[in-house]
Order: C-alpha cells, then sequence, then structure tokens
C-alpha cells in the first residue's frame, strides 16, 4: 500500500513538473480546418465530453446551428437542425482533437483558432475566438456577423502582425496578469490589454492596411474577455503533456457540455468521467433569472485545471462584481484549492499570498478524501437556443465525476 | 466650541464633496511654456515646496542642470550650475503653477506637458513625463535624449492623436486601474495599458506618419509608469478646487523636494507646513543601498493627496515586489488610512474591500489625534547629483506638518 502511494506521489510530481515547465506561445491563428488534426468537412467540434443530439442543450444546439449556418453547410435553421440530427454533420469533442472552446465551444474548419505551441514538449493546442453571442448559442445573422468579421478581418490582421514578430510568448503576459486582478478565466481584462499593447505595433509593421488595422485595434483594444481564448490554449497546451503519466491521479481535464460534467485523470487515459452539469451560482442580466439558465457548459475550465480561475480567485477580486460573493468568500476559494492540489506553480504567482505559487494539479484523491471540489468561475446561457450569454457565476465540479474516476483508479491500479 | 466643529466638518464636506465631484479629462499634451500659467523664459519649475539652490538636495539640483542643458540655456554642467547658483535662471515650485512633477518635478519651458481639465470646476492641471533618468538627477546627454524624443515625437504624436478623438476621459481609466491592482502611484501598469490601448487608434487615424507612430506605440506599450504623469495631473486637477474652503482642515498637497516636505491645508491658504524630509524605507536596485539615498522627493503624493497611491495599497499588493512588505501590511494600511481621511471615494472603488470606496479627504486633526501619517508610495534618488532611480519604497508623511498646520488652524480660526 506504501508503494503504491509511493508510486502515485511520483506520478503527480512528474505531471506537476511537466505543468510547471510548460511554455506556452502563440504560434499561429489559423483556420480551425488547416490546423486540427481530424477536424473535418461536415465536422463540428464542441465543449465538454461527448453528447448526442438528443441530449444536447439548447445552447449548444443553438450554437450549433450556428457553425452549420456560417459555414453554410445549410440555408435555414430548420436544415440545419435536421443535418446534425441525422449526422450527415458530425461533432466530437473539443478535447478530442487538442482543442478547447469556451461555452458550447463550437469549432467548424473555416473559424480561425489561435495555435498555442508548447515550446518545451512540442505539443500543440486551439481555441476559438470567445465572442458573447454565437458561442452561447445565438445563430442570428447579426451573431453569425461577429464570427464573419473575426474570420475576415480581425484574425487575418492579427496573423500577419504574430507571424511577423514571430510568435507571442504567454507565460509572461499570464504571469503578469495574475499581479493585476486577472484570474485568465472570467477576468482576463488585463491579459487582453496586455495582448492588445503587444500586437499592435508588429500589425502595423507588418503593413496590415489601415482600414483592416483600425477595425481590429478597435476589436483587440475594446475586447476585455478576448485573452479567455489564449488562456485556454495555453492552458489546454500546458496541461496536454501531463496526461497517460501511469498512476498520477491529477485531473488534466474538466470540461462541460451543458448535459454532461466531465473530468479526465492522468493515469486513466482518455476515459471521461461524468456527471449531470451543475447549476451555476451566480448574477444574471436584466431580464433574466435562474429559471433561464442553462447547466455549466464549455472547456474553459482547462484554465482551472491549468491552475488559474477559480483557483487563484483571491488574486482576482475585481471579479466580484460579475459573478457575485465577498473578498473572503475569494480568499477562502483560493486556500481551498490548496488542500486539493498537488503543488504551487513556479512561473504563476499570487502576490495577495506573498508572491506564493498558484495551487496546481488537482489530486482528484484529495478532491475525494477532503470533499473539496474544484470552485470554477463561468459565464451563464439560456436553456434554450438562440440567446446570448445573460450571467456569470461560481459553480463546483460535482463530486460524483471524481468519485467515479477514484474507482476506475482503484480498479486500474488496484488502490482501495 | 461645538460651533467650530460644526464649520469643520461642514466645509470638509463640501471639500470631499468637490473632490469626489471631479471629472478630470486629458484635454492636451502642450510645451509647458505655452499652457502654464507664469512659467515664463528662463524658469524650472520643480517639486515640493519652494527652496533655495544651497539648500536643494542632490538629484534635484542634477536635474535642474539637467532642464538646463536640455533648453539649452547653457553649454555645460558648470555653467548651468552657475546659473542657477546666481539666480539668472530662476526655479519655483510646481504647485505655485497648477502643476506637478515626479521626483525633482523640473518643468522647463519646452517640455510638452499632460494638460489635465476638470470638467466640473474648469480648473487645468499639467504634469510633466515620467521617466527613470532625468527626473532623478541624471544630466547625462544620454537621460536627456528620452526628453528630446518625448519633445520632438512622442508628444507630437500623442497629441495629434488626442486632439482628434477630443480628449480622454480619465476618470474610467483610474476607476478601473483600481480593480486591476494599481494604485497610480509607484504601480500604474493597468492604467498605463488602457492608456496606450485607448490612443492607438486616434493616432493611427489622426494620420500619425509611420515612423513615429511605431516609435511612439512602441514607448506607449512597454512604459509601465507612464500614466503616473496622468495620474498625477488627474489628482492635481481633482483636488485643487477642494482648496480655499474657509474651515476645512483638508490636506490639498502634499509634496517634497528632497530637502523638506510640505502640506498645504484647504482653509490654510497658500502657507506651506514643513519639516525634513523622511528617508524612505525601501528595496533597492543592485549595487545602491540606503548610504546613497536622498530623501523623499516628488510633487506625486498628489496621488495620495487625491485617495490613491499609499491610500489604496490593499488592492496592489503586486507593487509589493517594489517596494517590499506583505499584503497583511498593505492590507492594514489602506485600513490605517480609513482613519485619518473624511470619507470614501464615491467614484474610485477598492474590490478587495468589497467595492467601496477608496480613503479620500485626509483630515490633518484626525492625522495629529490618531498618530497615523498618511503612508506614500515613492521612488528613491540618489543624494548626489547625476544619478538615475536607485530604488523604490515606503515613506510617512512627517507629523511635525500636521502639527504645524493645526497650530496654525488653531491660530487663525481660534480653535484649541
Amino acid at each position: 500500500m506504501n508503494d503504491i502511494k509511493q508510486k502515485i506521489d511520483m506520478a503527480n510530481a512528474e505531471a506537476v513538473k511537466r505543468i510547471n515547465e510548460a511554455d506556452p506561445v502563440l504560434v499561429d491563428i489559423a483556420p480551425a480546418g488547416e490546423v486540427i488534426p481530424g477536424l473535418k468537412d461536415r465536422m463540428v467540434l464542441h465543449s465538454g465530453p461527448p453528447v448526442t443530439w438528443p441530449n444536447m442543450c439548447g445552447a449548444q444546439r443553438g450554437a450549433m446551428i450556428g457553425a452549420v449556418l456560417f459555414e453554410n453547410w445549410a440555408g435555414s435553421v430548420d436544415e440545419a437542425s435536421r443535418l446534425l440530427e441525422n449526422g450527415i454533420i458530425r461533432f466530437e469533442p473539443n478535447h478530442h482533437h487538442q482543442a478547447v472552446g469556451p461555452m458550447a465551444g463550437t469549432i467548424s474548419p473555416s473559424m480561425p483558432v489561435w495555435v498555442v505551441e508548447n515550446r518545451t514538449f512540442g505539443n500543440r493546442a486551439f481555441c476559438r475566438q470567445v465572442e458573447g453571442r454565437q458561442q452561447f448559442g445565438d445563430y442570428s445573422d447579426s451573431a453569425l456577423e461577429g464570427l464573419r468579421q473575426w474570420r475576415d478581418i480581425w484574425a487575418l490582421s492579427l496573423r500577419k502582425g504574430l507571424l511577423g514578430m514571430g510568435g507571442l510568448e504567454l507565460r509572461p503576459i499570464i504571469a503578469k496578469a495574475l499581479t493585476m486582478g486577472d484570474e485568465l478565466h472570467n477576468r482576463p481584462v488585463a491579459a487582453s490589454s496586455l495582448f492588445a499593447n503587444g500586437l499592435v505595433g508588429p500589425m502595423l509593421e507588418a503593413g496590415v492596411e489601415k482600414g483592416h488595422l483600425l477595425s481590429t485595434i478597435n476589436y483587440i483594444t475594446k475586447h476585455e474577455l478576448l485573452f479567455l481564448g489564449l488562456s485556454m490554449a495555453a492552458g489546454k497546451a500546458s496541461v496536454d503533456p501531463a496526461a497517460g503519466i501511469e498512476y498520477s491521479a491529477v485531473v488534466i481535464a474538466m470540461a462541460r457540455n451543458g448535459t454532461e460534467f466531465g473530468i479526465r485523470v492522468s493515469g486513466l487515459g482518455e476515459e471521461w468521467f461524468t456527471a449531470s452539469s451543475p447549476r451555476i451560482n451566480g448574477l444574471y442580466f436584466p431580464g433574466y433569472t435562474e429559471k433561464d439558465a442553462g447547466a455549466d457548459m464549455g472547456d474553459s475550465a482547462i484554465t482551472e485545471t491549468a491552475g488559474w480561475g477559480g483557483l487563484v480567485l483571491a488574486g482576482a477580486t475585481g471579479i466580484l462584481s460579475l459573478v457575485g460573493g465577498t473578498p473572503e468568500e475569494a480568499l477562502a476559494y483560493s486556500k481551498e484549492m490548496r488542500q486539493i492540489t498537488v503543488t504551487m506553480s513556479s512561473s504563476y504567482r499570487m502576490p495577495v499570498f506573498g508572491f506564493q505559487g498558484a495551487p496546481l494539479g488537482i489530486d482528484m484523491r484529495k478532491v475525494v478524501q477532503t470533499g473539496i471540489t474544484p470552485i470554477i468561475d463561468t459565464a451563464i446561457a439560456h436553456r434554450n437556443p438562440g440567446y446570448s450569454i445573460i450571467g456569470a457565476g461560481l459553480v463546483r465540479a460535482p463530486m460524483e465525476c471524481f468519485k467515479k474516476a477514484l474507482l476506475r483508479f482503484g480498479q486500474k491500479y488496484g488502490v482501495k
């Protein structure tokens, strides 16, 4: 038994060592179909563990329909629904393709995605543009127009600047943003501002045409959630090398599709351990209440998996006006998260804790032992298709996922 | 006696009401000689209360010499010193000219200054460019080169963009930066980033030539202390309307010339109440120790006077790696500052205190009664002329200033 425990501790140490060594660099912004392995024509990726069309939540269905219309694979909402229902347009989880996506998470081939390379290990991860409409299930033409501008103007302009400067290191931006009140999930406002600062000059130098440059500057300097797509891609690229370590109990993915919440554990391969997606405790935009709300959704909990988001709430009290709660509660959350993690980050530090490292590496054993589940910052989508964002709040990962994983861990490795 | 107390309370309430109503807007960036009232040819303004050449500290002398060389009023350091010593080049405090300046604070006529208008009251305030060399006493040609680029490229480009956009409201930037770990004095990194975000597009639209635009973008997106000049001008513009209110015990200026620390009080006109400039408790750059340090210097404590800087340290724990101390101490400082202020700001809020307002309006009576003096973030200059910045730290305003002011207050208003 002690022998097993030692093996697990060593495997966990190896997992967090790899995450600590991660060096995520934004290397490209390219159409998803050109860069994401296995993303084929007539396929849309989505957030969370696998799900069937009949079980898919309203917001994710709406976003799927939006993606199909955006790709011009259907001329109407009805036609799009039928193609999805009949399996003519396929869908698979982002996490099965080295990708992540916020909220419904829909990624279709012509959408430009952030391409982040972990220079230490050579692996890549991808995330789509963050916006507040289509990814929440709004398939209206004006919602899709935001995707078109991203595809035709903003992503192209940013790409030109980015390639001209030879890539952008994300670790320094993330580390700095953590000293500027960001938690990099619902509140990446500082990182977004720093990112805009970093790209403007290179776009100008690269000769982006003035109209496109102005439009892109306007977009990136006013989009406070812009960096979430980058922190998600950086999180995925940072954590992926910690997958598949035998005996490791470190959680390497937490993702939700609005129907189910699923986790993956390093020592347990590619299996998802799921439970029903929880309800969110949050604040609603005017006109909406919790009766309108869908359940927890999105791959964005990759930020918590990487040690940011809810895990570093104590340093991001500015977020409380968005998600609710008090500074004392925020402090308590981060202290709790230290109890269920393997170590503290050596790259990402928290001034509010005297520059100690952010909690890193959720150990599913500790979750079950302490009864403390990871706290996640999140946004709230409508329960039905066709709506934009309706609120934001906090949610706890369901204990059931961790218990199921621990059971399988026991079966696989002969631990009780 | 109660009657007097009531008069003071009402006068203080009026003072903080005016500060609360301030609406500082950056309206221009123009040569000091064209906009600052009373700044004549062969005159240099400086930080702090009035001082004579023999009493002037080394760093301020060095900066004076730098300003004289920058203006080409002298061809050598010796000549510049002689002209200053003989009164051929005159110097007066910034505060006597609606102006403020960081560290030595030197403002000479051809230096472009930030022009901030308080739209509520119509008054204007001015602050010079913040940099890390000449204002610390370094008069080398390479230090002056930074001033020349500011004059010939950066200020001109920014001015073109600013005038094109019709001015820039500073209150929203300051309020937002306070939720992003800034205290707007030694740590204006978020505000600087947001400011850069706001000016890039307008400069491009205004047709700033590409080479100048690139140089200016490079300058404003990498200069983390850039916004200090703006928070100082905004602070001065915000507090000035609270001056000259009969019976008010609210402090409306705290300024240091490296020899003396002086305060002004609303109900006591333009008189300075001074004490020796204190030593700074701080961290030094490699190669320097406290033996090299000059005493406290600069008009930048206008940020504390306006309710930022040391007063809001609790929300800016990222600064502690620069100035030293623990998050617990930072929290304690801000709580202390609530004991010596009249109210809490209605514009500027602190997430770490559940979005309560920042402490506002230092009441000199409370300072003397409680024994708690204002805490100020500051940088450290060398004791001798010719050096750049050598460190940063925290300092307490000397109690003697407040006791002297209280004594005069008693004489003037018949209070004991």
